[in-house]
């Protein structure tokens, strides 16, 4: 139970309200306002409030004389909750929540409590004019406000935002980075440390399944003041099975374990990070993709720059793993480069990707993953979490590269 | 790094496809399918396929003869993703798919592709006829399914075949409500063994801070196989300030330390556990509140029962704590009794609640809360879950219940 990776209580401070809001400032142009309606978790909430509601909530978002103004619509969860629970979960507490706060009833549909509010804003404007929305607002929401007299017109004014970190993003994202890092150590602790019987790994005398590995791994996140957030992947590529992700599969030696981990912080961004060890390598095969998977990483990371598509940098990755000898869209009987490139940010998946803005602008944090996959030896890759700039790109935090775990 | 808590690999089995999909059947009728649409992380789409979806996705629901077909829409993330990657994160692998996958571009709206597997599966009838989906459906996949010709209706039959747990479900939640009672444990263990200087509580040498309590607690739900899923709440209330939450707040003696556990299980049910722990207690409110809690949970529990509204459980448990000398909807300046009532399962608040389908059924799990709120003194409150039946109402893991931390 002691503390281990990030061991400080102190974390980057998050974006100011005024950073996040500005970008929604010029879709307004003529319309009256913009508005977020969002499920529990929603991560447009979570962008405009730094909260995460526990419940469906909104934000209006008003023009006013020195910029905007903005409510958060929360239900009161219960007819005798106090102070304690607005429906808002643990991290509200740990920022200033700097907009206004508007409880409702829960008894009112979040749609009718928008309505309510702009109306009440409004004034004499209430009920017309053009209000501004995410494409995939709830449908009941679109249709109260609709009903109300308000013309809705979508934007994408708030996922742009949001492709695109401000500095105090970038320091969130590389807090949580290196939390990353230092999880992936543990997971790289635990493998050298292990012993190898006939049947596989033997870690501190048990037998080292997936599982139990997820579980060490998972308990460092948490201790460096980091959620696992579900996102912790290890697969193994036996010659007998490629890519086994059943946890309670033992680790074996001589065969590619794969780890992916993207935990999220507690100003809510996310990590990305993807290595592959393997323990008593008897060389060949994996060390040609490893170094394939490095140079491939390498290449796309470079090819990575304000104004280029994200998948011409998925392409550079692939292109420069093929060099080593693999094929690009190659059938399933032979090994294959793979490349993968996503914006990471409050969510773990998020534009800029293939079909959503996917073009790289300055300030754009991806996730940019490269390696060989083959069906008999398995899966090789590298992946990591750099920051675009006009400068060049830059990984958000340096970790050791080898196939073969060191303690 | 050793195992704690639930040392097994081995999980309860999530509920098999046709008991999930039975209670749409029944909002059929007339219709020709069922469609829902959502975000990454949607417990809708949780619930139906028993994955996390990492990127928007749908699953199309059609009657057959013998039953209900799912297909399961997925955009491919990358052009070069193999198998390794079809949007869906870690769980997918732990957990057969028993539907059908149909990946798309995701070039392609989520909207744009249901309709074309919904013409594709309706044949003649394409482009006609109603679709029953959730209200909150995205705006723009209900438009887009409208400008195809269909009509949407909407229904809360997925929300209350969600309310209602089938035994295997509630295995699920049992078995994460006593990962979380292990969680608690170590809070308990960590609380007893600390000693308190001047400035307050220290643990092994070190202040003991309310992150670092998090982060200790949070560790052993991950060694135990859960997700603490950004749920683990903690606040001391000092004569100084109520619920300081803070979390670089050092925690002292002589105040209560409310702690909330909602952690999530590897298929995605979560736990609901709240203990209020005070060192070095001297005695007089916080006892008698803490019996007040105690009293009103108990009673809480009672009154649960099929057929009753989650209303009248909240006010049965705030009673119970009035009877102790507690004000029911006190003013700001005295001792409040609090009680709140929830249901728990993919989202750890969902109904029955206030507002939406608020009356509880057999099969219902619900967290219980109890406790009084007082300005002076602080917040003693507890809470667990329950599982309501035919036969009565059970808490589904038993806890310790004492104010004073014992190792």
């Amino acid at each position: 139970m002691s503390d281990a990776g990030h061991t400080s209580d102190s974390w980057p401070t998050p974006p100011a309200l005024s950073t996040r809001v500005a970008p929604l400032q010029d879709c307004l142009d003529t319309a009256v306002g913009f508005v977020c309606v969002g499920q529990a978790g929603d991560t447009d909430l979570q962008y405009l409030t730094q909260t995460t509601p526990a419940q469906p909530a909104a934000v209006v978002c008003l023009p006013t004389d020195d910029g905007l103004s903005l409510r958060y619509c929360l239900p009161t969860t219960h007819s005798l909750a106090t102070t304690a629970n607005v429906g808002v979960a643990d991290n509200a507490a740990s920022f200033s929540l700097d907009c206004d706060v508007v409880t409702y009833s829960p008894h009112t549909p979040v749609g009718s409590q928008v309505t309510r509010v702009l109306d009440d804003q409004l004034e004499s404007a209430a009920g017309s004019g053009t209000l501004r929305v995410p494409p995939t607002i709830p449908h009941d929401a679109a249709l109260r406000l609709q009903q109300a007299g308000y013309e809705l017109s979508s934007t994408a004014a708030l996922r742009r935002a949001r492709a695109t970190k401000t500095p105090a993003e970038r320091d969130c994202l590389c807090a949580v980075q290196q939390v990353a890092a230092a999880g992936m150590a543990t997971a790289e602790q635990v493998l050298a440390t292990s012993e190898h019987n006939g049947d596989g790994l033997v870690f501190d005398g048990e037998p080292l399944s997936i599982s139990r590995l997820s579980r060490t791994v998972n308990a460092a996140l948490a201790e460096g003041g980091v959620d696992p957030a579900g996102n912790t992947q290890i697969t193994l590529s036996t010659h007998h099975q490629t890519n086994a992700a059943d946890p309670t599969t033992q680790l074996s030696a001589g065969s590619p374990i794969r780890i992916t981990l993207s935990p999220r912080g507690p100003h809510g961004y996310h990590a990305h990070l993807t290595r592959t060890l393997t323990v008593d390598s008897d060389g060949g095969w994996e060390r040609r993709a490893y170094i394939a998977a490095e140079a491939g990483l390498a290449a796309g990371i470079d090819h990575a720059a304000p104004g280029v598509d994200s998948t011409a940098v998925a392409d550079a990755a692939a292109a420069e793993v093929a060099a080593y000898g693999f094929a690009i869209d190659g059938d399933a009987a032979e090994a294959t480069a793979t490349a993968r490139v996503h914006g990471v940010g409050l969510s773990p998946l998020e534009p800029p990707r293939v079909g959503t803005d996917s073009q790289l602008q300055a300030g754009t944090v991806i996730a940019v993953t490269a390696g060989v996959d083959d069906p008999t030896h398995g899966t090789v890759e590298l992946g990591t979490l750099c920051v675009v700039t006009e400068e060049g790109t830059q990984r958000l935090a340096s970790t050791p590269q080898s196939l073969t775990p060191t303690a």
